[in-house]
């Protein structure tokens, strides 16, 4: 049996419903990845009765607890205060976390508050855990049957933890025996059409099938045991990228993360030495805010005369005349090796009102001629722009993958 | 006191972290609006002794819960049989619920399967929620202490039932006095110097004040009782506004929600009619995206070789200067009122490195003549291309508002 493990979260903005819980689900799923049975989340205020209560119900239930927020300097958070009172620890003054907190401030050059030196107060027996992007060390400690894991509540600064200390001090401690976790990503493609090319393939029963549909792409997900042999998984991950085809853009496995979609075209447009240019309408910027960091991009350019004044053009194939004319122009100028124009067919309310959709046009001007893809995307305004943006990365990842 | 409230979310999809539970935030920010004081969230699977300890649990402490999840037809869709046997109810077919499912069914042209039958299965005594979006009906039912509310955990259909009949069941049948929220919502100012020069203001005790600081903005929160005199409210906002100065750009009150600050921009430039284009550098694109629906930004440029090739002018002077000429020639082409040139200093690995700083120059070409301001930013790749542009959006905020 794997260890179970418990998730816990502190804080008024989380129970109160201002700030959605992402670490909490970041946190299960590593979890998971680790080998861990999640059993609970639990997430309360910045009371201390029920911190105190809540501490004392888990160390009787879980192996394992990785708790976050309450770790500040101010009055509501309570977290070494709770722990103190429910397992009966003394607070103790830790001059190494004091002098991290110090160097933080002198770093920053600003005065270190009276308050922050509530930070380097720890459980007696407590581990501290070092965090050098913050003020507030984490820290760990066993009760009864329990090892808890306290983290700040920042999650830059929580994940930041984890990744540094917090992954290995658990595969040490626990033995664990993590399942191998393969993500197929897929951008064009729902969830239930994604059920329905898969339905044939028959999996094995101790592999478990999971989608997650994301605002960027959907995932189908695949975690297999252990010790399933290496070779029949990836005869069933190439069967399955097979039955959804080109709606794959990257496959992440335990070794080979692909990242997004803009990162998998960064990794393809660099390999291929080629430079490009855009043209946006719909996605209004979006496009080229996408590929931050990519010195492949030499230009783009939003112009709302160009993307909404012919509207209405007597026939469709007057639309793929208008952006081809616009990528030749911009590819003279720009000497870009690829030019991406993307229109859109629609007025303001059908391109504002979320049930009604806007037809998008992208041409893609290559060294062997154009391209063409047209796309009907209905949504929230700002649902559209996403999909424009998207799609249009996804053509010219489509085209340099085909060129590989 | 007002009543207490707990959310409890079902499916091994929340515990085990491949689902954000949006649900939660969802439902606890409207609990707390009516009124209620929210105490805890849970999630746990789909383990049937784990649902009915939990629901004996919840019932001898709360005086309400919401929860969501497990209401479908397959065998992991435990809600209804936990709920049996937790209060030793015993489940009884309702045939109102079952000519609803088959009538979802019929309206698809799809058979209905016989496992939809335990949909119709509802707890004795329980009040059926009717769900005219799914398949699933929600019910209501009163156990110890607690009134308990079962719903869908799809977050569309939860928020319907939400919408059309849970909130007025929960205002009819509980003594609610919602508090007055007011947001001050600020950029350019973090959450401690915000508490710094907060500080000399004495609020009532009564009076809630608190910070969320997200990527887009800092909002400080003040929370007012519901009898609180109006007067004092208004007089302490004004002094906490004039307190922190021109890094407010929006109040939300009760009734009167401004939006981010893009919403804000937007209806300062459709008051005062005008135009703008943007010249963008380090943000690529994203000013430019978070604008999308305004119908005031006539265009937007980002050009890798303008924005990155005189990366070092001999003097300062030279970079407002060549940001100025570009102004000047953008207005001429493209006609706009307003046209904002953002530019930065710093290569690619100043740039790219979180640890390391960029420094922007915007420049406004307005009616009257030229305005300069100038930032240093520091971060992930990411998060200064969101704070470039921010900046950027809120230099135009504050120029607009001077002129209101």
């Amino acid at each position: 049996m794997n260890p179970t493990l418990e998730i816990f979260s502190q804080g008024e903005e989380v129970v109160t419903g201002q700030t959605v819980d992402t670490n909490a689900a970041w946190l299960a799923q590593e979890s998971v990845q680790l080998g861990f049975n999640v059993t609970r989340h639990t997430a309360v205020g910045d009371k201390l009765g029920d911190l105190v209560g809540l501490l004392r119900e888990i160390a009787t239930r879980a192996d394992c607890c990785l708790c976050t927020g309450g770790l500040g300097p101010t009055s509501d958070d309570l977290t070494a205060e709770a722990v103190a009172e429910a397992f009966a620890l003394p607070l103790q003054f830790d001059p190494v976390a004091y002098a991290q907190i110090e160097r933080f401030f002198n770093f920053r050059n600003r005065p270190m508050a009276a308050i922050n030196r509530k930070q380097a107060l720890l459980p007696a027996g407590a581990r501290r855990i070092d965090n050098d992007w913050g003020t507030a060390p984490g820290f760990a400690l066993q009760y009864q049957r329990c090892w808890f894991v306290f983290l700040p509540g920042v999650p830059s600064e929580m994940r930041h933890l984890f990744d540094e200390s917090v992954r290995t001090l658990l595969t040490d401690r626990f033995s664990l025996q993590p399942g191998q976790l393969i993500t197929l990503k897929t951008l064009g493609i729902g969830e239930s059409d994604l059920q329905t090319v898969l339905a044939p393939i028959a999996l094995p029963e101790q592999v478990q099938l999971g989608f997650r549909a994301g605002i960027e792409h959907v995932e189908t997900k695949l975690l297999f045991p252990h010790d399933f042999p290496r070779q029949h998984m990836t005869e069933l991950v190439q069967a399955m990228a097979q039955a959804i085809g080109a709606y794959v853009f990257g496959i992440d496995g335990p070794d080979a993360p692909v990242g997004d979609l803009a990162d998998v075209v960064n990794t393809l447009m660099n390999a291929q030495q080629r430079t490009a240019a855009f043209v946006e309408s719909a996605s209004q910027g979006l496009l080229a805010a996408k590929c931050i960091g990519c010195n492949w991009l030499l230009e783009t350019r939003f112009n709302r005369a160009e993307a909404q004044a012919p509207q209405n053009p007597a026939v469709t194939a007057d639309w793929w005349e208008l952006a081809k004319n616009l990528a030749a122009a911009t590819q003279q100028r720009s000497g870009a090796d690829l030019v991406l124009v993307q229109l859109y067919q629609g007025d303001d309310a059908l391109f504002h009102d979320k049930d009604l959709s806007i037809v998008l046009y992208n041409v893609l001007l290559t060294t062997e001629g154009f391209r063409e893809q047209s796309h009907t995307i209905n949504g929230t305004l700002k649902r559209k722009q996403n999909q424009a943006a998207l799609l249009a990365l996804d053509f010219l990842r489509r085209y340099l993958q085909d060129k590989n």
